[in-house]
């Protein structure tokens, strides 16, 4: 970055690969609200390059925090990249740091979780952890990555992760384009593959993890470890250890998202449900910590976040 | 019916209200596969005329009722009707008595269903067991009907059903016409609606339940019953008798319909996954007796098939 930041509007894929120039705080917060850029460590370059731009810019920077730590307040690590650049001498220095080491640390975690997926391990996964959701790599979806590297032959099971659909959209894309073999299905057929005997392990991303173990992901989430428990199937979380929070010392402190009701009843602007019909939309969930078989960081997989 | 069979396309709802005449069997083949006409008992119904259709046309009824029952092998009521009208000396008469006969048995399952919604229930239903999947009344549907008659006052959440959308199109669209208050949810997040404490209880109907009891339904409701058991809610499974089947002695037997990928790759002519992607699509899924807290038939409630 200099005086903009460039990224890609995740909102156009699988259609196309549009690159964005973002000149100002207001329009970086309406791509992060609208979900343009979006995934836990993605958020965190993006914050922290929020701050460098207002720094760049000669703009309040204490404000430009406020502004863009409200616009996604589930997401732990939008709020980490802020501060990190916030508390920095030259934001846009650890901006780009914090870009170049979320690689680093990607593919540390990617080495770590090559452990847990056996040769020509199925793989389940929801939401979007891959490179679209970092700076690149992935997490979750980095481990299977790594995996497919190491010669482990994974094929993947891609939840298409209603409403906004980042599995049948990104991930999809992202399988594709690394030559993974996968398979979209709705959401709802996870236990059905789970019972059918054709999942080995389920593998996501967080978005936040409260000190206890608890895990804020992407809705759905905690129906799946539900699933994988009730079926005595592996279910791993991957995650920078940036998107552990200490300050949250329980999932039940984690503010839950909500979200517009039209990613709900209409998809690309066809119409789903009747007019006036009302719709909840929480994008995330909590999995408590006893549900998840194992953390997933660059520092390696523990059964316990401490 | 007379010449020809009258029934609502209900692939065009909840936008608008069209009736369609079927002059051929092989126009009411289509029409059942596309799902224009969907739901157990409404089947039921519609293969005894599509033979009575074959009569009245001097048509090969064996043939016939050959075709009708490969549309949609999963739905045991589908068989059912065919093999009623087949049987009978005026399959006309037959055919009308089976859709007389339906309104009263739903409203017999209403009326026993009543028992088991408390007041003020929150009921999570899945898929469309309403007036539209039946003559009319409903099953699952029905029951919540009746409870809202009976003045229970039932709050419903509709989950919208990928990857056809038969909660969010029909149920959705069905609850407002009664004036029963319904909000509107993605499938995955039932399991935090109910971790949340903001479900009673799950009702759903059924497309067959086996001798020993285990039920094929839409697919996603064996993870509602695997959730509803996790958070010790009542999982109710609401059918006529004619849905049990006793020639298939357990669900293992019942073949699950898999339907196009078309299904889950795009909605309404809006692409969701990238070209080429490829999808699994079961239309239905089974969930083991042990799950299902009762049956809620025309005869009453049991926790038992036997």
């Amino acid at each position: 970055m200099g005086d903009h930041i460039r990224l890609i509007d995740q909102r156009r894929l699988p259609e196309e690969l549009v690159l964005v120039e973002v000149h100002s705080i207001e329009k970086l917060c309406e791509l992060i609200s609208e979900l343009a850029i979006r995934g836990a460590p993605a958020l965190g370059a993006a914050g922290a390059m929020g701050v460098a731009l207002a720094w760049v810019q000669g703009r309040g920077m204490v404000e430009t925090a406020s502004l863009l730590k409200a616009t996604r307040p589930t997401a732990v690590n939008l709020a980490w990249g802020v501060d990190r650049a916030l508390a920095a001498g030259d934001p846009v220095a650890e901006a780009v740091q914090i870009a170049v080491d979320d690689v680093a640390l990607n593919q540390a975690i990617g080495a770590h979780g090559t452990a847990v997926v056996p040769d020509g391990a199925r793989v389940l996964t929801h939401c979007n952890s891959g490179s679209l959701a970092c700076v690149g790599w992935g997490t979750a979806l980095g481990v299977i990555r790594s995996a497919h590297v190491a010669g482990r032959q994974p094929s993947v099971w891609v939840d298409e992760t209603r409403p906004v659909l980042q599995g049948a959209r990104l991930t999809a894309w992202e399988l594709q384009q690394l030559g993974i073999p996968a398979t979209l299905v709705v959401d709802s057929m996870a236990g059905s593959l789970m019972a059918a005997g054709k999942v080995d392990l389920a593998l996501v991303g967080a978005d936040r993890i409260a000190a206890n173990g608890d895990v804020a992901n992407k809705i759905g989430t905690y129906s799946l470890a539900v699933l994988a428990r009730h079926h005595h199937i592996p279910f791993y979380v991957a995650a920078p250890t940036s998107t552990i929070d200490p300050a949250t010392p329980a999932g039940s402190h984690i503010v839950v998202e909500q979200r517009s009701d039209s990613e709900v009843v209409e998809v690309g602007g066809v119409r789903l449900a009747p007019e006036g019909m009302i719709a909840q939309n929480w994008a995330f969930d909590i999995t408590p910590a006893e549900l998840v078989t194992g953390y997933i960081t660059e520092e390696g997989i523990s059964g316990r976040i401490h």
